[in-house]
């Protein structure tokens, strides 16, 4: 991976840095941010990671987690250059009422916009923590256990555990690279995948409980009531839509939760070529091809009436 | 990994081989066996593959799968060389009433046993699938997509996707260079995970529904009825007992599964250092520290207290 020579530059030049990623920070936002400020302070630099979010709790295992967010202020005061990882504008981090002396963008994400003074923006790569993997090694630092176990976490979580089709050559060398350095597979995994609460897990398998297959779309839905007998959240629905995929038949999978004031949020999954973000358009909703979602208000039946419809027609266009 | 010179030069000599692997195959038998009968071929080896067992249904996009099994008959008159993979003794291949020449064992399994005339046994190998993958290297031939297909799933499926213990940087790299030649990631992650029967869907759901947790141990059950409703059969549980590992209070799982003539057969699976081999063995049972599993008479409800019993008898051991 080419790295702009004025990215690498500016790391060494500059002093003090605001480091910021996405709000609802996922692992490749939170590990990219941690192991760039670990990176940089190793180097003698000052440096401030900010995020509106607070870390969720099952990210907590990532080393360094317990700064990020809290001194936006002191960081400002001092005049910080902004570093913008895994999201290309201000207003994606909650930082668009500051301007910045210089900011720079590291990302891969599609954008049509411009933000940033250095942008290194790289849709193809797998994961931001990739691209933080080499800068990291392009500006001469040594990977500590710290920064080892924080990338590897970003590219898992990006790559699915080296399950989706962005699981590339350069992916795994950076990843056994990673290894070596001292992170550890079994432990992130664990740490990623086997850590739910016993309330999530009765929620999961309510919700499966109702699960309906027509044409090829596998539907399933959370009520309040649902919510509130099993003391769960909307966070702890994370990946349930994913679920039906393992089925042959299912093409699309669907999840409609109740988010109240009348509206219910449909997750959409979908498997290879069939693009579930074409279904969220038409409903003002968006997204990726395998991944997107929109907001529906009415009730349940209906709603789910209206997505049948919608992946039938989308079905016929294709 | 250093490769005993006689396994290289055996394959390179000889010009019949029968390649067989244990009973009821998985996927780093079956992807051994056809990713070394197809180097051996591509070499003008005569080679054929043994299994007793049919090549399970989600294992038939493994390139060459047709060819196991067939001609025993055909392959013993020709007076082969045998090439045990993944096993290491012939009983385990179910071939004890033949004999040979010549037998070479490959094999990453721990065993006392001293059968084969070229043994190479590596217990600290994530699979023999990477085994293969430097014996093909040394022999010099090159990996074809179909090789490539072949030894990525074979250690895919023993590596858990790069999620278990085993996941080293050695078998990152490996799996880069099998990429590279033409293995695709996610295609093999969709053929492994996303092809259940709706059937066997159902039967999950149906399972997960009598989930208890005592103890940290998690307990669930599938009676005969369950597999008539849903017209499944034993087959159709694998991975089933490893779903209540998700959950964070939970340090062993247990499925209770009826096999008939007043039997069940219960899979046991833990977490980290919890050994269930040493409970399976209290039954007479047996298996890995972290996934083994015992045959027990009499009615569900008091099995399922023996086991209890015998999972704190060991945690107070510990």
């Amino acid at each position: 991976m080419k790295i702009p020579k004025e990215v690498v530059a500016a790391l060494k030049k500059e002093k003090v840095f605001l480091i910021a990623a996405h709000i609802n920070p996922d692992g490749d936002a939170l590990g990219s941010c941690l192991a760039l400020s670990s990176a940089l302070e190793s180097a003698g630099k000052e440096v401030y990671v900010y995020n509106k979010d607070s870390v969720p709790a099952f990210y907590r295992f990532l080393p360094g987690y317990k700064t990020v967010g809290s001194s936006l202020k002191k960081a400002i005061a001092k005049d910080p250059v902004l570093i913008l990882l895994d999201c290309n504008s201000p207003d994606r981090a909650a930082l668009e009422r500051y301007s910045f002396r210089k900011s720079i963008v590291i990302d891969h994400h599609e954008t049509e916009n411009d933000f940033g003074d250095i942008r290194w923006v790289v849709p193809a790569a797998a994961a931001t923590g990739l691209m933080v993997f080499y800068l990291i090694k392009a500006i001469g630092i040594a990977f500590t256990g710290d920064i080892a176990r924080n990338l590897y976490t970003a590219i898992a979580v990006d790559t699915g555990t080296f399950r989706y089709s962005n699981t590339s050559p350069e992916v795994l060398k950076a990843s056994a690279e990673l290894i070596e350095a001292g992170a550890d597979p079994a432990f992130i995994a664990e740490c990623l995948y086997e850590r739910w609460e016993k309330t999530r897990f009765d929620l999961l398998v309510m919700t499966l409980n109702n699960l309906e297959i027509k044409n090829g779309v596998a539907v399933m839905h959370i009520t309040k009531d649902m919510f509130d007998k099993t003391g769960t959240t909307s966070e702890d629905t994370e990946n349930f839509s994913n679920l039906p995929r393992a089925i042959k038949s299912v093409k699309i999978s669907a999840l409609f939760r109740d988010i109240g004031d009348g509206f219910w949020k449909a997750s959409l999954r979908s498997k290879g070529n069939v693009n579930v973000a074409k279904i969220a358009e038409l409903f003002g909703g968006g997204g990726h091809k395998n991944a997107a979602g929109f907001k529906i208000s009415g009730g349940l039946k209906s709603a789910k009436e209206k997505l049948l419809r919608a992946a039938e027609k989308t079905s016929r266009d294709r």
